[in-house]
């Protein structure tokens, strides 16, 4: 991540990971544990990890050792009454997520979650940074309506992030009407120990349980529109076929596109260079160089080849091409846990403080 | 394979593999080693190999040992003067294949070929066994026109025949106006050595030279009619998006098909369960129970685990759902050496047997 | 498995298999759902099984479909109460296996166990059927130390046998000294989840936790010999090193083997080449042809290709050297779970049905 | 790597590649295009290269962009005449290597080698920075013996180098007399294209041609010592187990090691991690910061999280233990493309600046 930052703020903010052991946790601990802007103060997990040393209750599964900084940190229970930090990133699954994160931004928290229980509630925002950083303009709604002094932020599903990011461009440019989206997602994507060994070794499932509605109604959102304080969603049809793959991180998503009115292959590709994502989320901590990178390679974008371009926030596109039923296909990979989960949370939170959404402390 | 085949001819016609060493040439002698019907009789292959008995020419790949009846057999050259079985099987390539397969066809051999040279002629069929036999009958339109004695006899890019077989039932029944298709595709799709170790583990490579106009056009040919000695393509739009996987064995294609009327994803199901093929290609010593099998997981049709289905021969369909676009969508999975080519051809030389297209011998 | 077999007992003794729903106890379902000697008339799991009928209870791994006549079975608890077969196969872990087997065996049942808990106590025989069936002797001694009217029988660690085997006419013929052994083990090992796709996509792990003590103690006890009752451990030295590597089945062992006076590889060769085991565990339902095979392929054995061999009860043997320390160095694979695990204890229940040791018939 | 080197030399020295369009010679790019005491001035390759430009002539296969620098230059003929650089890095096939890298030297070059051909003879130093630096001093015989007036140094085998590392603190504190060590060696050990995915994809191949005698032979060279111009080689024994696994960077080396006498595991760990290698090779622009890591994990090292540990010039140790027939066992593992080939003769070349063994600066 780039430090160095012209809009840095005067001192960094104290910030708590919730689910901090879990694979999604541990991208959390490993972003924000030399982050400029933020203070990793205290980090949550279940009952079984509370009162052990983080180096103790999480299996470390990545190949950079532990932070330093980190492995000593005593674990917290997931419990508003023990964590001081205003901001909060959840990696909580979904059954811990129900009760603990109203919980949280009723006494006053910010929390920025990875959890799909609020993502499509009306009065949620589901933010890409560089995509609909507008999107966040109706958490004052969400507060009145609630009665919350704090708030709920989602950033949505891995593969719903990757395939939306190559869209903004070609929808506010042209116009999507239809799409149809299919993914070959990464074993990462179900967490530690999530996809077991002997299901995927030189397999493919064909199948994530919950996943493909997620993808279509998610796009919708993140693509849509915010009008009299609620977001409209896109009117696009989306129809997602999901599959797992023996991939350790990186999601792969082909897509063939109907647009509003016939367009050649190489102006959607120059719209896909060309964007540079919302002025606002640009030149943040997290920010990478660039949101889109458009490959000239023919069998690129490649997972484990390029999953790490842009510190694992950019998504790479490529094999723009005409489509014979609706107009352009394509190629889309990100890095599902780092552009699709923690970092996503990262970076909208790094726009929130731009955006002084976070109090000025 | 089945070997209690009541419509047995009354003796084994000898036949010859070209292209015998490499991947789909294996897969033809250990369909043939002992067929019922076959004689494998002759084995060629290039310059290179011929002379050498076939255990110092062929680096055997399978698990299984290199049968002991073919081990010992001289490897000849690709020339229809060396060649005298009249029954010409070929796991020739492009480059191979060119010149040498007329060149077998005007010796009065019937070449039933892998090759992709030929496919999209229109006066050559290309031909699923249970899906469009009728197709044979152009055949003696080829014979006049080319002034053969043999016949080219193609049996398709084997993504494409996986894509097609679900597809049949489901055209005749319902009327398909548009299918996208997405194919995740097993190394052995690219023969031996084929796809480099380095490119693919860990990987999904979202290209295949070539690969998507051969799908696109071929599922048109395959689902046409005959009509005035000619082959009419089906009349749906196809978009194919080809990617290759780190599977051994096994092609898995996610499919969104348009109908030209509402219907109800049960009523698909019930389309393919039903399926029995044309008739004609029932019973005989390579046709699998079904062509296809419908599985009731959530999470099938899987390649590593069902590719064997009907040793090789059956398709297996999963996850028939209503398409938010179109009408429904499917996985499908077959085994792409088998199946998608030896298999097929060998079962397309029994069909022609059956309807006396191989002479009486 | 030869279902021929002239020495078939009068009729199928009834069998149960505890700990049925794991990966262990679904290969006993596999080999006994048909067997020509048992009758499977009993399924038990934990308690959150019991009740369910198996087809809820188990998540079917394999790519066969669960056999029908088992789908329907209720599943039972692993109470000798419960369970009226006096032949029971152990899938249990060691957890659930320490009080369940005693008790078991206190009620009257033979139990055949693969759990590690009672392998190394001196009265319990560990047997591999061609190896060293005289060890089923010191079951009169169990019997009676114990008090019980059952008995266990265990058959071992999975690497410990594939490495024994080929080990057993060496020894034999030329007296092993000493064995370093270095496995690259199968994840199918770990059951199911077993092994998280994280750990091991792509990677080697070089331990696996307790492994190395038992292949280097049960090597020793498998080629002991009996006398006055007990079991004399044979006096090579072993020493081990245990992998994880991503395979989907099979074992592969390298071995520098010392002997106790200079013996040509050939020689060694010829020993492993020759033997067929003991004469009694010949021609049992569950006896491969061969119980080892010697490759003559410079690359062989290899997991992916020859783990069937023998319906996975042959181990395959290849690259017999000369060791520059030691006198001979080999590589040895076998099917961990067949050969390995569960039909190891059927192939033993056989014997001990031969031998009379299951009762009168 | 370190790039704010003190000893750094007054002006950057102009070097060639040999045989730049493979893995290695990839690599070596990788390297060398930011170097800062080495300019990367030409770029030598076979016959069907030359004339082109690199990016033209070279599958780039890592993940990350061909340097620009690079990716114009032209590709030049492997001839001592089309090469002005004095200092030549050869990652040339030993085929091509055979004629051409004594050509070289013999026109006054430098070569540094990763071709097997002369490592063995006993006039050219195989040298790891670290471990033997003093067996440059042969060089002097070399060039008296063969009348050249350049020179050929070479850097040994990948596994042996991974292997060796470890053993030379050993050594030199205990006195290793006899090592058993098997590998699992990573894809990218056999270049590009190299292992076809068919042979690897869930598989194990426990053999690798001609590896096993070059790893015991050059485990022997580099851990003996010079003396009369010559070089001793290590007295003890080794006995070599080569695999292949489906990794794709990293060698992992299990080893058994006699000592001359009984030394505590724990006094070998110490050894281990204690150790800096010799002085002269610290500081240098490739030095990692520790050539040996000593991993406190039971289940480390792993190639997939640990390959890149020093930029992948540090060889990661762990499991020291007592061997119950040798002394203790222990597991190795390192970066095969980087410490075992290219970012060894880099280091090879800056520890020959730092000598005055290239001539003045």
């Amino acid at each position: 991540m780039t430090t160095d930052t012209p809009t840095s703020p005067a001192r960094r903010r104290r910030v708590a990971v919730l689910g901090a052991t879990g694979a999604v946790g541990q991208s959390f601990v490993r972003l924000l544990a030399n982050h400029p802007w933020f203070e990793l103060a205290e980090l949550a997990a279940s009952e079984r990890s509370a009162g052990k040393s983080y180096a103790e209750a999480a299996r470390w599964i990545g190949g950079d050792p532990l932070p330093a900084s980190v492995a000593g940190m005593q674990v917290l229970p997931c419990d508003p009454g023990a964590i001081t930090a205003d901001i909060v990133f959840s990696a909580l699954d979904s059954s811990a997520a129900e009760d603990a994160e109203p919980a949280f931004a009723r006494a006053g928290k910010t929390v920025l979650t990875n959890a799909k229980n609020y993502r499509m509630d009306p009065d949620v925002p589901l933010v890409i940074a560089e995509v609909n950083p507008q999107h966040l303009s109706i958490l004052d709604a969400q507060r009145k309506a609630r009665g919350w002094s704090g708030a709920i932020v989602a950033n949505g599903n891995c593969a719903a992030i990757v395939a939306s990011l190559p869209l903004a461009p070609i929808h506010e440019r042209f116009g999507i009407t239809k799409v149809v989206t299919m993914t070959m997602q990464a074993v990462s994507g179900a967490g530690y120990p999530g996809v077991p060994s002997l299901d995927i070794l030189g397999n493919v499932i064909p199948y994530i349980k919950d996943e493909e509605p997620k993808i279509e109604v998610e796009m919708q959102k993140f693509l849509g529109s915010v009008s009299g304080g609620t977001i409209q969603h896109a009117g696009f049809l989306v129809s997602a076929h999901a599959n797992r793959v023996p991939v350790e991180h990186g999601h792969t998503v082909c897509m063939s596109i109907e647009l509003e009115s016939r367009v050649e292959a190489a102006e959607v590709e120059r719209a896909i260079a060309e964007w540079r994502g919302a002025e606002e989320a640009r030149g943040l901590p997290s920010s990478p160089e660039r949101a889109l990178l458009l490959s000239d390679q023919p069998d690129q974008p490649q997972p484990r080849r390029q999953v790490n371009t842009g510190h694992g926030m950019t998504v790479v596109v490529g094999r723009v091409r005409a489509d014979p039923i609706f107009t352009v296909k394509l190629v889309a990979m990100g890095h599902n846990v780092i552009r699709g989960a923690a970092g996503a949370s990262v970076l909208n939170a790094e726009l929130m403080v731009r955006r002084g959404l976070l109090g000025d402390r």
